[in-house]
């Protein structure tokens, strides 16, 4: 995976992420960067401005980094857990909103994470500049075929919950005990509505004005929030 | 106020909001939106793309229009309200932010919004862009000195609810009835010290992880949900 600029490079040079190489063009001049990169011990490869044009459409700052891709997990690795509450991203495309919502996830103690394979976004720079290290801390499982995901969800015993405003209910009033599967929508499209079929409970957040529509990572952390509500 | 892109201006010139100018790169071939400027009566200025360098730092796919800036409100407008309930910003940074808890606060029914004028994001083209139409339909106030209006607002009746993890109480724990004025902490520093003094009751939102940070605007969604909850 490719990251850029000086801030997400002080980030990751002081974790402990793998760091596969780093380019800096020839007029990068930040000490406390290069001090990070000297105490690695990894030579960063040079590149004169000409050579760096190829990173342009990146805001680089002069220094990209390459680190080992995110390791996504098994939907095995968590569904087994006792009370499992799991959020399932039904093509969400925005990656600042995948960054929040892997921060919720964290900060709510959300089991697991699933996205599908295509046309959905996955890990990827932005994602881990937007999540603000909860990246470390989440399991994300990406799949191949949504359905068939849920459907072993089920058959392990999990309550599907999406989120829609037809035939539903207020989200205050949906029981979320034991195995959770919370579904989001995508921000331009909501819910398949393969997956809309499989829902044992379509929750409503109630809304009292005009426009009536959430930013989909503050849809999912009022939804998140309300599912561990009971929990505690 | 400054806005860009072509699908901003569609939606612009579909509305009734109030076009000052538009100007077109020479190139520009966009048939929609040349019969929607079309449509309004308005004759664009055409620049040629050297001329156009000058908007170079904007996305904006050949043109640029010029509106009508947004309209503030006196907090008077809203306080008076029984049972109003309020939202302060103490000092946001990112607009992106500012347009998701606008949409918010449309969405929950949220009397009016108070930002200070200093150091703070005010309604610009990227929070139009993001508050997706809710923008219409809330009252923002722009104040010169929040903590003035944090004492008219107590004069007035409000409580005054803080969120932060020190000395606080957790936020399903409060009761929100009457007159309340919820103030969401910057992205980078949380609420002002004397903002936090000021406080009847601090919120906390309780997180299970190690890194346990919440997205600005996902942090106001849960909590905006908190307040309206009891109304209702």
């Amino acid at each position: 995976m490719l990251v850029y600029g000086r801030n997400v490079a002080k980030e990751i040079l002081k974790s402990n992420k793998k760091v596969e190489k780093i380019i800096i063009q020839e007029d990068f001049n930040d000490d406390s960067v290069n001090s990070l990169i000297e105490k690695r011990g990894i030579r960063p490869e040079v590149m004169t401005k000409r050579e760096f044009l190829r990173f342009d459409k990146y805001s680089h700052q002069g220094i990209i980094l390459y680190i080992e891709d995110f390791k996504y997990c098994e939907i095995e690795d968590f569904i087994d857990d006792e009370n499992s509450k799991v959020v399932i991203l039904d093509h969400l495309e925005d990656p600042h909103n995948l960054g929040a919502i892997i921060r919720t996830c964290e900060a709510a103690g959300i089991n697991g994470i699933i996205i599908p394979k295509d046309r959905s976004v996955s890990v990827n720079s932005t994602v881990m500049k937007t999540s603000a290290g909860a990246l470390e801390n989440v399991r994300i499982a990406m799949v191949t075929n949504l359905n068939q995901t849920i459907k072993k969800l089920k058959d392990n015993g999990f309550w599907l919950v999406g989120t829609d405003m037809e035939n539903s209910v207020d989200y205050r009033e949906i029981d979320y005990s034991g195995k959770i599967a919370l579904v989001i929508g995508s921000e331009g499209f909501g819910m398949s509505e393969s997956i809309k079929k499989s829902c044992d409970f379509i929750a409503r957040i109630p809304m009292n004005g005009k426009i009536n529509s959430l930013n989909a990572s503050v849809a999912a952390g009022i939804m998140i929030y309300e599912v561990i509500r009971s929990n505690k």
